[in-house]
């Protein structure tokens, strides 16, 4: 089960949820959790945007991941999103999660400033010599601030445990770029819920979403279509939830998956300041889009 | 044949030759149209920006459509470019597509300036009030300057004979957001030649290109695949020449398929001043990218 | 007065009034242009974007710029804008310019495609070979759509008669590094109103502005208190106006400056379609800010 | 001297030097920090970007700011950077920073995700209302991710305590814009060092720089010049540093501060990973700057 060859398919992200006095509620996080398991996504990643990492001091990361292995039980791979601005902070929290039992970890280049290229490569080869477990590279530059070009990636995919890249420019230009460059070998993840269908057109081999929070069966239905090259299918199954992947990406995942579970009567804990709740009107456009 | 219903496709572009005086070259223009309507493309747009539709004057612009209404000879459709940066040269040049035989005409607001979406409003409808056939309404914000907005473009279907969008800002969750927006009975084509397959995936009825010029068999190669529903050998066929169109896309279409051509043994003729031919570093790759 | 030498200060941009049939106003023209001088401005510039120069066909280019020297009658020296698509049609006005009796010539290099370094380098060599008066090049990404960088800025003034840049980009850090890239000798003019105190303060020789069409003292004002090296009166002179010039910038030259000349109650006759008039709502923000 | 009211002109960011072991070095810290002040800079504010805060752990941070109070020893304002990514945190080193003597605190909206204006500004109302010294909202879209329009920053300015507006988009647009709905009265800094003498043409108070730490006489210059009103000796100074500060900026504040620091022959210690040297290229570049 953690044999990574495996991770493809619909890799899903869990959000962190708060208590009242916005403290980490594990025990909502892990029936959440294994919600996302038992409604077909095929690998688990904690610990996302979707998951506030930035947000966690260091015990609650451990907390978190800890969670994640123990509810998930080996049923699906868990991917650990172990993104941290120092190095060495990046690697404590790889070797964490590698010793709790994660199949592999997710790193994005955090920055305040723009990094050298070769100050992001030293970056990923010092936490990849650290770690046994592969790497899954995640660029996405509206988040982390740096836009890792694909001379970039191609040279991080030469760091031996360095074996898969997260895209989440939402171009989907760089992607077909991404694969012509990097060759079929290299499996490449989807990261932006908009470009869904796009991405799988052009050869992706997962999409990593927080959608599944909310309607797993539609994330799947699009998935196994474009398996089975049936895209006129797939296009109606995409159509069918562009509008929500839209909002829930534009409206920010940790504040939409939040509001969707709840307006799923499901509870979602609490959000932690800044962030606040959907306002009124947004969660209105959410629930109609949720019907 | 004129029946614009029947408008899909691939709808090719051909360059406008010039001679060594840089006058524009009639019979060298007609020959290879001819190529492209003998090739299977399924409609003619002449004076595109591929055919430097901004640096002919009246003369040589009426010169060009006759001449493709001629070669073509109700084969398939001929869509003319119109566009002026005033409305009544558009208007002007629309009538006489009109009178020449053209099945539809192509027009993108081109300005120096901003537009509002009242002026751009406007002069689309005293154009589509001075003529009785279909008009495709263009989004190029790149060349034309201005970026229509979704509501823009649905604003524009409200004119009886404005019946379709041409989409080129190399966005997919545009076309995606066109579609929900404007319902799947408007014939959305695309423009953008990096996004081909992407464009297809999102139900683009038509590609509106100038690659036909140099590779007919694999633009017709993926457009089929597509029609049958078969992303896999869409993908493959995508994947062979995505690299090509990428290139002449971004290094100039006129420049590029006038090269191209050269390349392939067949004649090109003269380029018009300022623009000048593809440096050697260019013309070896795209050579490389030929073969 | 045609020492072009003496190029400096305010530099006024007439606009082209048309007729109820959109019909070039010559008469209306030459008492506006004829207020430009008489109200103070340094030199008068027909046919820039406030002049609607891409909406004229040639003989209106051709009678505007005689009736600019006619009523200008060597008072000021006269800056000609004959920029054109092509090369040759460049040339051909450009000559008709010097001929009538303009001192300097003005050119962006409008484009549909983005145009190589070479290609534009070639464009303004062969005008300015073909001429004798002395060339402005005008870099404005947001009309022409091309930006410049500096090193072509640079090269283009290898050129013997093109002595003079105008910058347009709207940022501040470009007239600084073209100060230090180009050095003091070259005439370096700013383009962008709302940058007009920032850009004199970055050493600006002048300002090409529509602004004196309805606020001549003001940019008097804020340039008089540059040359005594006063800035705190130049900022004062510039907060005055600051506003006014964001809004006619914002809302398109040709509209707003025809309709502040009608709040003050000069005729300023009609805009040729598409340009359309400032809608209510704009008209009472100008009315507001011109008291 | 902690009234401030007296906040203006150089406010100098220190560097967070650390040893071969990556641990902060408070004695080198306290060394480089007071040159700052004996050199004339008229504020110190530790924890900048320059500073790397965002590389610190909490003790770190604490450590820093306890240490600056030591060496400032009153001699000048101390305004703290105590920016988290969280509300809690946040509140948590301001209170900090008040304790142990900060004139003032400096924030900006960190975040990984984009905020709702709400939720901006109940995270300054918090910080706000849990201290009794001013804030400064800082605003830096290419650092902090988050660009705060001019009325979110308006908005801010009716928190009692929020007094000060840095502003480093690097677009003097906006610095005329801010000025001109907030008012004269609000004391706004320029934080974008290549638009400094723009800045303090528009009216800035202070400027807000790592340049101290290389060229304190210089940018001293600039500001004596300026508050004598006389613009064309403030253009001088300006352009003898321009190269230099656009060069600290593009390539990274913590970067070459230390580098410039160490051609200059003062110990700057070890940055902390992934920040990395300098390259030689670029070394040799600022060795020729620093001439």
């Amino acid at each position: 089960m953690n044999n990574i060859k495996t991770l493809k398919g619909i890799i899903a992200y869990p959000i962190t949820p708060f208590d009242a006095e916005e403290k980490v509620d594990l025990g909502l996080f892990k029936k959440l959790t294994d919600r996302l398991v038992t409604s077909g996504s095929h690998a688990i990643a904690p610990l996302g945007s979707t998951g506030v990492l930035p947000y966690l001091n260091d015990a609650e990361k451990e907390a978190v991941i800890e969670a994640t292995i123990e509810v998930v039980a080996g049923r699906v791979p868990v991917v650990a999103g172990v993104s941290n601005l120092t190095t060495d902070r990046t690697i404590y929290h790889a070797r964490f999660a590698e010793a709790a039992g994660a199949a592999a970890v997710m790193i994005i280049p955090m920055s305040y400033w723009k990094l050298t290229d070769d100050e992001i490569f030293m970056h990923y080869r010092k936490v990849a010599e650290a770690i046994s477990i592969p790497i899954m590279a995640y660029n996405n530059p509206a988040t982390g601030g740096i836009d890792m070009s694909p001379a970039l990636l191609k040279r991080l995919l030469e760091i031996p445990n360095v074996t898969m890249i997260k895209e989440s420019t939402g171009d989907v230009q760089r992607m077909h770029y991404l694969r012509r460059v990097l060759g079929e070998e290299v499996a490449f993840f989807n990261g932006s819920n908009p470009l869904a269908l796009a991405a799988f057109s052009a050869g992706a081999v997962g999409w990593c979403t927080a959608a599944p929070n909310l309607i797993p069966d539609q994330n799947l239905a699009l998935y196994n279509a474009m398996l089975a090259n049936d895209l006129a299918t797939a296009r109606q199954a995409f159509d069918l939830q562009s509008e929500l992947l839209t909002f829930i990406t534009a409206n920010g995942l940790p504040r939409t998956i939040a509001a969707g579970l709840q307006i799923q009567g499901i509870e979602s804990g609490f959000l932690r300041s800044p962030l606040a709740p959907l306002g009124p009107g947004d969660l209105e456009k959410l629930r109609n889009l949720l019907q």
